[in-house]
This record gives C-alpha cells, sequence and structure tokens, in this order.
C-alpha cells in the first residue's frame, strides 16, 4: 500500500516499498550500525535501492547517521507524528497496519471517511499536526494547532448494529483514559460520555460517526483528539478555562509520536478483545474510570434535561441517572454538568 | 433549483425554471384550454418563454395539445416516471419538494447518499425508471426492471440518535402498506422488519441508510422498492416463488406515477405526524397491519438465531420474541421466517 506524508495540496510523498522494512530494522539495531550490504541482502534489492530508501527516511525527517565501512544507523525520528514512523514501531494485530499521515488537513474524520468509503482496512488510521476544521461532538469546533496535540481517526467494520456503536465511543475514551493513567501516572477520568478529564479539565475529547443500514454497520470512524503539549495561552479563550495538556498538568513536553504508538497498541488490545469478548470489559473500565457516576449531575439533551444522580452505564453506553422521585432515566445522549 | 430527469451518463435533462408552474397550471384546468398570453401575463414572461417549457414538457413525453386561439391544453403524463410530473401534483409538506428522476442509476440510495451530503433539502425524492445495482438489506439484491415498480429513495434529516433509526424503517413499511389497503384494497401486510406482503409474497422492501454522530443522525436515506406492474416471469428465479407485484394481484396495470404519488403523500402524512408526536402513531400502525405478531418465528441474526411467538414491536422498533422458556427476547436485526 502506498500511503502519504505531507500536505494535502497535492505534496504527498509517495513511499517507496522498502522504507519502512529499513527503518524498522535501523529502529530494531537501537543505534547499532547496519551495512548497506547486509540490508541489501536482506531484503533481495540493490545497495543502491537502498540507498534511495535511506535518503527518502532523511528527508523526512529522521536522522539516520552513515559511516563508510559500518553502514547506516538510527539517531531520532522525526518530532512531528510521520506514519510510516508510527506503523514502524507498533506491532499491533488491527490498529495501524496503515497510518496516513497529513502536515494539515480540514479534519481527519472526513480523510478517514473518504478513506473507508472507498474501501480502506479496517484500522487503517489518519493522523494530522494540524487540523484547519477540527470537529468536535454535534459539529462544534476542535481546536488543533499544529505540533501540540494528538488528532488522528480510525475506521473500524465492527460487525454491529448501530445502536451498538456508542459502546465504540467509549472504548475510544477508555484506551486513552488507560494510557494516561497507566503510562504517564495521570489521574485520568472519564466524563461521560466521551471526555477524558484530568484534574476536572478536558484533556481528550473522543468521537465516533457511523455509516450503516438500518441493522448493520458499514464503517465507523473513531476519532481522538488528545492535548499534549498546548500551553495555556494556545488554548481558544473559550474553552481556557475547562481545556488542559499533558504538559500544563506535569510542567514538561511529551514525545507525541510515542504518546500516539501507546494510545494505538492500547486500542488494539480493547478492539481485539470488544471483537472477540463483547463489551463486558470496556463496560467495566469505563465504570472503574470514570467521574461521572455517583454524582448529582444535569444532562442537557436536545429535547430538554434529566438532573439526578449518575446511578450506572447502561450495556448499550446510556448513563443510567436516577431522578428525584427515585425513578431511574436512561439517557443516550446529551451533555452532562456536574451540579454538586 | 436545477434538477434532473435522463440517464445518469450526462445527458441529464436541464430544466427551465418554469416547467413546474406551466405543468401545474395546465395540469389544474383539468384538460380545458389555457391560453399562452394568459401564461405570459400570469408569470411575467415572454410568450417565447411560454412556448419554450410546453416544447421542452412535449420532450419530456407529456402531451400537450395547442389550438390557435384558445393556447394550450394538458392531455397526458409519460407513462414513465418523470420528477417534475410528481412535484407539481403532490402537495406535500417536506417530502418530494424537489423529486429527481432517472432512466436508470446504479442504486438510488447511492444518488441519494450523495446529494444528502452535498446538503440537499430534506424531503429530496430519487427515483429511477430502473436500477443497474438495486440493494436490499445487508448488501443484497434488488431486482429493479424499467418501468415495472417504483424504486425510489427518500433524504432525511430528523433530529434523533442512530438508535431510534430503525422506527423510520417500520414508517416507511407503513406509508406503502397504508396506500395499498386503503387506497388500492389490497390485504397488505407487513413483515418484520422492512417487507410489505401480499398474500404472503413480498410486494414491496424497505431500507433505511444513515450518517451519524454517536449520539446525532447528520441525514437517513428512506428507500423502498414497490413492484407495480412485473408479470411472474419478469422476476428472477431465485425470488419468483416469494415476490408478487400489484399487477399480478389484481390482473390489471397500474399507473405507476400516480401509485409513486400517494406514497410519498402518504409518507408525507406520516413523517410530519412522527416529527411532531413522536413514532407513537407509526408502532401503533405497524402492530395493526403486521403479519408477524402472534406467529410462531425464527429470527435468524448474525450471531445465531431466536425462535419462539412473535408477542410485540419494543419501542424502538425491535421485535420482541417470546422463547419457549417464556423469557422476552427483544431482536434488533435479524430474518424472519414463519415456521407455523
Amino acid at each position: 500500500m502506498a500511503y502519504a506524508t505531507g500536505t494535502l495540496d497535492n505534496t504527498l510523498h509517495e513511499r517507496i516499498p522498502m522504507e519502512k522494512e529499513i527503518l524498522k530494522l535501523l529502529r530494531h539495531a537501537e543505534g547499532a550500525y547496519v551495512s548497506g550490504q547486509a540490508m541489501s541482502h536482506t531484503f533481495g534489492v540493490s545497495r543502491s535501492a537502498v540507498w534511495k530508501s535511506v535518503a527518502s527516511l532523511r528527508k523526512m525527517g529522521f536522522r539516520i547517521g552513515s559511516c563508510a565501512n559500518r553502514g547506516y544507523r538510527f539517531e531520532a525520528a522525526p518530532e512531528r507524528i510521520v506514519g510510516l514512523d508510527i506503523e514502524a514501531d507498533l506491532d499491533t494485530r488491527i490498529i495501524g497496519q496503515s497510518v496516513v499521515s497529513f502536515d494539515s488537513v480540514p479534519s481527519t474524520i472526513d480523510v478517514a471517511g473518504s478513506l473507508a468509503s472507498e474501501g480502506c482496512a479496517e484500522g487503517t488510521v489518519i493522523v494530522a499536526e494540524s487540523q484547519t476544521g477540527g470537529r468536535g461532538r454535534l459539529g462544534r469546533k476542535w481546536s488543533s494547532p499544529s505540533g501540540c496535540g494528538v488528532w488522528a481517526s480510525i475506521v473500524l467494520r465492527p460487525a454491529m448494529p448501530p445502536r451498538d456503536v456508542p459502546k465504540l465511543t467509549l472504548l475510544t475514551a477508555v484506551a486513552v483514559a488507560k494510557v494516561l493513567s497507566e503510562q504517564y501516572t495521570f489521574d485520568a477520568r472519564i466524563k461521560w460520555p466521551n471526555d477524558v478529564t484530568v484534574n476536572g479539565r478536558k484533556i481528550c475529547g473522543a468521537l465516533t460517526e457511523l455509516v450503516a443500514e438500518q441493522d448493520a454497520v458499514r464503517h465507523v470512524i473513531a476519532s481522538f483528539g488528545l492535548n499534549v503539549n498546548q500551553t495555556p495561552s494556545m488554548f481558544p479563550a473559550e474553552v481556557a478555562a475547562i481545556a488542559t495538556s499533558m504538559r500544563i498538568e506535569k510542567g514538561e513536553q511529551f514525545d507525541r509520536p510515542e504518546v500516539f504508538r501507546r494510545v494505538l497498541r492500547e486500542f488494539d488490545t480493547q478492539y481485539v478483545h470488544f471483537k472477540q469478548h463483547g463489551s463486558g470489559n470496556v463496560l467495566k473500565q469505563w465504570r472503574d474510570l470514570s467521574c461521572t457516576l455517583g454524582r448529582h449531575v444535569r444532562v442537557q439533551m436536545r429535547e430538554g434535561y434529566v438532573e439526578g444522580i449518575a446511578r450506572d452505564l447502561d450495556d448499550d453506553g446510556s448513563l443510567i441517572v436516577e431522578e428525584k422521585d427515585g425513578s431511574l432515566r436512561p439517557v443516550s445522549h446529551g451533555d452532562v454538568t456536574i451540579v454538586r
């Protein structure tokens, strides 16, 4: 598969088939030199083909050292997120066999939707350094400045009715929250249905879109926007008080490609389990990570609001709210405010 | 709005803005002559513009008589379904303000999906004389030979979560079954979830497709294929034993444009009520028209089957099946066979 790095405006970089394999090999050598001759032998290509691939990788921003008689060695990956760099160090089963990266797109969701309609493989990932028209739920804007976050969409093709798709929103939030909690020691919590928060501020939003027949999903685009290296002044005024980033919370910058890889690996683990064993595990983890359950909430819906204690998550992803009169009301959509 | 009649292959007929108004006026005169001068006056256009519109209507297949000193009169509409002819005699609130007709398309669903993505108005209708790749549920083929049926798709933009979309499948089946029962005296029955049957044979299939966020539908394409004038030999061998048409059941041919108009009017009535008052009315009518409720059924699903007595329709459109052990099981998708 020939995929692309670069901006969307016809400056797409066309991959040389060998690049990914050579990158894997050099990464695997952990800084040791690998001879051009050995690579040419391993892959059954000419030394000139090896040289071309290395040149191409350097052009993408990889630092690859070379030394006469010793060969090439991996020194550093680009700071920005490059599809090939993610793919080459992922080791997943479904997610990210192809990672298509862009400098800038209107929205990764739309690119993923187009690729999905054209029949791309399940697990194809779209990621962009910046989005010019990043979207949140219900058509709201999502700030996605260049080089600060992970703005990504994943194409899924689950065999399920449309009613089950909210479970994949929960799965996405669980994957991000788990990585933040377990691999980066944040106290990450999930706010129903799709926000990951740290210290009460939103650090990540998740969003799923679907194309379906009435009883069978054709594809789902699971998207998330994770704030990594923003400083406070980088947020638009209207969200500055409620948003945060990994950097703001810890006072240090993070390696975005590595954060992204970890989220994709966790997503893959969760999704493979989900496909094989159903949603029980996702729902359980969601409940454990929730900052909504047990709280007095007000859920604003299209047709009014529901207020009460958030008691549980229903099997279909609905929030079960116990109203004042003691009745239990499942809420399938809306915006939650914690009342007290 | 400039819409199209003709085949899809770039021979689209471009409408003259005045055609629809002139057609309405002539139809309204019920065979009486209307002078060109009067029309030119009414619409504030030149007599040459009136003449051009009449010529264009004739080219589309309308029979319009003319007589020196008396003017023009409506004699007959084309036998085939022409968008303009449907629009001009509809009087609906949401459905069919624009009816886009084609001689042949791969699938009206796909054309409607494209127009919906491009932002067409709610209620836009796509209809084709024949489909080369007509689809049924779950990607199955749907036979749609030229000039025999009504193959149509309607673009809807309801404010609802994806889980409620099956109700629109029920609404579509109800609209068709009601027209067949009440206006054409068929004993039309609905087989869960989306078939209309007469004497146990399928006369119409309904299908909804959707594009949505996890909690908000962006658009729904409600489609139906109604067998009108097929003879038995026109059905593919694999469905000949289970399919029927209006003509087969009554031994006479039917006016397809008129059948189509009646279905669109009924759909409009049902949909306007649905938007204002919810799905209660649709569910009630569905139950009244059902040939599934009360029967011993077997529902084949992706993940196995459920067998028992079909007891009721759930509020979300699921079929509630009472299993042998007395437990009630809601089934959201699958194929129903009546066991006995």
